[in-house]
């Protein structure tokens, strides 16, 4: 592995002393050496010191199609030859760009047919809350902009992002957030619903929380709702059944935007480009994505919006200029990756395959939920989670500072599994060109490393 | 050129139909077909209509090295080839992402040694916003919150960068802005100081507000300080010597961060990796940079810091974690090729170049002031802008609507030569490896397209 730092020691020296790594704790990060990732293919990565892992993490919900195709590496440097560069703004485009834009609208459902391009998933977002102020503005609606979003939402993370966000992780340290115009209701956790509801009980409620906020709010103050089809980061939990499209008519009633924040769920994840129609039944009138655009290839992510935003806000003969943008909105290189991978998804049947072996995926976690600390196997597709429990009839948790999650992580990690442990949960969102075998895999290895951690738990005395 | 869409017509259309671009009129993307770059090599770009430009804006203020380079080619095809994306949160990491932070440590002045890496220039001043607010938690000031910045700035288009930049153009329209905690103060703009003030007398005229500002809010209450070393689009506006190290004295005496927004200045624009200390003479304790950090070649941002405000965040055992970050954060390709650009410009002595070649830019340019409709020229070294007045003496603007950027920005074009038309203004920001001899292109086109919009301009009236 060519690295121009070729002694690990001295690596891992400068990496404490200058590379601050987000959602690290800085003890740990002075105590221990990070994990130096130096090659990928496929869905393995490899460290420095030659350790191979299957990545079930698939980068961070991106490498869709898979590390180290040389095609890719091919339509990226034929486009950096030709054109690194080329200025977003006013008059002035570029042929990937524009390519990319047609193909989106040809993607996205229903009326979605215009983009905006960005960085990646957090400017995507910042994008959207933006065009919502824009368009209400120019409605002549300037006080309706109140936001509604929910607890365990994960919207990116600028300012504006993390304030939309609902993590408790991410709102219990040491930042601050926008306090005004957010509204924070209920994340769907059917794991975790109050005792003795039904399913569509739960639903109702909901659902019924949402209407009586916006009632609260006054309808005429409600600019948009944002939300992701499945939870991501805040630990993939799947509505019930229903609960968007209801969420949905509620938005349609009372005239307020819903935004599907697909930077997970789209590019196949779930199995479709988009899945708020395709999964959900929705149809947005703006969808955010980012990740899977790319296959994490290039930085690059994209707000998308409705004909009905756009005859809005692009009236003709108002002298209006969509004062917005970023240096990289619609670079190259970044598009020419976008559109290849694209390619490969539809030319290989990439959403076939997560059909298909996404739905064995998910079968086989479930068995996983014999084990006695394994409290719930939840997911969709490509998109899944293990939640631990210290007791399974009661739900309780193991407490916090023990970080469970990180001792079945651990022990994967030795046996060549990298799953992402985040508390109480391993997270996993894998290249979707994984294999039955690789499926197999990543469930014994998650069913050893989880016997392993019971006995350790036993014999630290926690168990 | 092997465009997907070959056919220009079509892509025009496509362009027109699904492709929003920041900061074009509404009307004017109905009415008109954009400009479709479709190459570029050096300082030159190509349309598809094989028309070729010298690009004196440079991409926009970022392709530093030029463009086209098989060196920069095979380094990001390479870094493809063995690892496209890295996961760069928590203990996870990847060589070229700790090589590029080590180097900003280096090249940086004084004690900025830690490095947080974004996705561009509007995500690096999200990060330091964020950055100040939780330092000051860290610290137990919680009150000490209140942001300066100044009209005319231009700080990124997140929801918080455009609510800190002061450029008319972005207030005017339908977006909305964070109201509070944020103080814009005068932009230093010596051409258009009050009449009657010396330099020295202009520049004590800011301070003084400054220090006023400062007081009237309470210097416990106010956080930070965010500038542009020289202004960017908000019109070039180089501030009155000893201007910066000014404020950052009052900084230092009322406990104020001084966040020095690099995103332009930085990678050699004004003949140094930065421009805060080498040209300004005052050590930041935060700088954003991006654009010329990889010449445009990749989306890269960058947020550095000092050692005192990793001390007081990173202290031991607190328990500490900064949940922050972005999933292209660290992006192994962007940080190859930001390596692979700071190793040609060191190799190539081009800082050394824009110190003549800028210098002798800055000279040339100056003797566009003898025709009449030109009131100002300023910048310095590869940052400059002609100011167009109706008149020379009174410093009258033409009328807005009139564009007056935009009649010498198309006759300039034809001639094959880009400029940026900012209403009054033609904003450059040329590759830094331009020669004498387009140095002499551009003056020379200016003063033709200059005459001719001054011949134009007589036969339609306005002058």
């Amino acid at each position: 592995m060519p690295a121009a730092v070729s002694d690990q020691a001295s690596l891992a020296a400068l990496d404490r002393a200058h590379y601050m790594h987000g959602y690290h704790l800085f003890d740990e990060h002075r105590q221990q050496d990070a994990l130096q990732i130096g090659a990928g293919d496929g869905a393995y990565i490899q460290d420095l010191a030659g350790n191979r892992y299957l990545d079930a993490v698939g980068g961070m919900w991106c490498t869709n199609i898979g590390l180290g195709r040389e095609e890719m590496v091919e339509a990226i440097a034929e486009q950096t030859r030709q054109l690194a560069y080329a200025n977003p703004f006013c008059d002035m485009a570029n042929p990937r760009a524009v390519e990319l834009c047609a193909k989106l609208a040809e993607l996205a459902p229903g009326d979605i047919d215009h983009v905006f391009l960005t960085t990646g998933g957090s400017t995507a977002v910042d994008t959207a809350i933006r065009l919502v102020h824009y368009y209400q503005n120019c409605r002549g609606l300037p006080h309706k902009k109140q936001i509604l979003s929910r607890r365990h939402a994960y919207h990116g993370s600028t300012y504006l992002g993390m304030s939309l966000g609902g993590k408790q992780v991410d709102r219990e340290g040491h930042f601050d957030f926008i306090q005004d115009g957010i509204h924070h209701l209920s994340g769907p956790y059917p794991y975790r619903a109050p005792a003795g509801l039904s399913e569509a009980e739960y639903l109702d409620s909901l659902v019924a929380e949402f209407e009586a906020k916006v009632l609260q709010l006054g309808a005429e103050n409600v600019a948009a709702f944002i939300g992701e089809p499945v939870f991501g980061s805040g630990g993939v939990m799947v509505p019930p059944a229903g609960y968007h499209r209801r969420i949905w008519e509620l938005c349609q009633r009372y005239d307020i935007l819903f935004i599907a924040d697909e930077v997970v769920t789209s590019f196949g994840r779930l199995g479709h480009f988009f899945a708020s129609e395709s999964v959900f039944g929705v149809q947005p009138d703006i969808i955010t994505t980012a990740k899977g655009l790319t296959s994490g290839y290039q930085p690059l992510g994209a707000c998308l919006f409705s004909e009905r935003i756009w005859q809005v806000i692009a009236e003709p003969d108002q002298g209006r200029c969509f004062t917005h943008g970023f240096t990289y909105s619609g670079h190259p290189v970044a598009c020419a990756a976008a559109l290849k991978s694209i390619e490969i998804i539809q030319r290989e049947g990439i959403l076939q395959h997560v059909e298909e072996v996404g739905r064995y995926f998910e079968e086989q976690l479930k068995t996983l939920l014999d084990l006695p600390i394994v409290g719930d196997v939840r997911g969709l597709r490509f998109m899944a989670c293990v939640e631990f429990v210290a007791d399974k009839a009661s739900k309780a948790l193991f407490p916090e500072a023990l970080n469970i999650g990180e001792w079945v992580h651990l022990r994967a990690q030795k046996r060549g599994l990298l799953v992402r442990p985040m508390v109480h949960l391993n997270v996993m969102s894998p290249p979707l060109i994984l294999t039955r075998e690789q499926v197999d895999f990543i469930v014994r290895v998650l069913r050893e490393s989880i016997l392993e951690t019971l006995e350790d738990l036993k014999q630290a005395g926690h168990y």
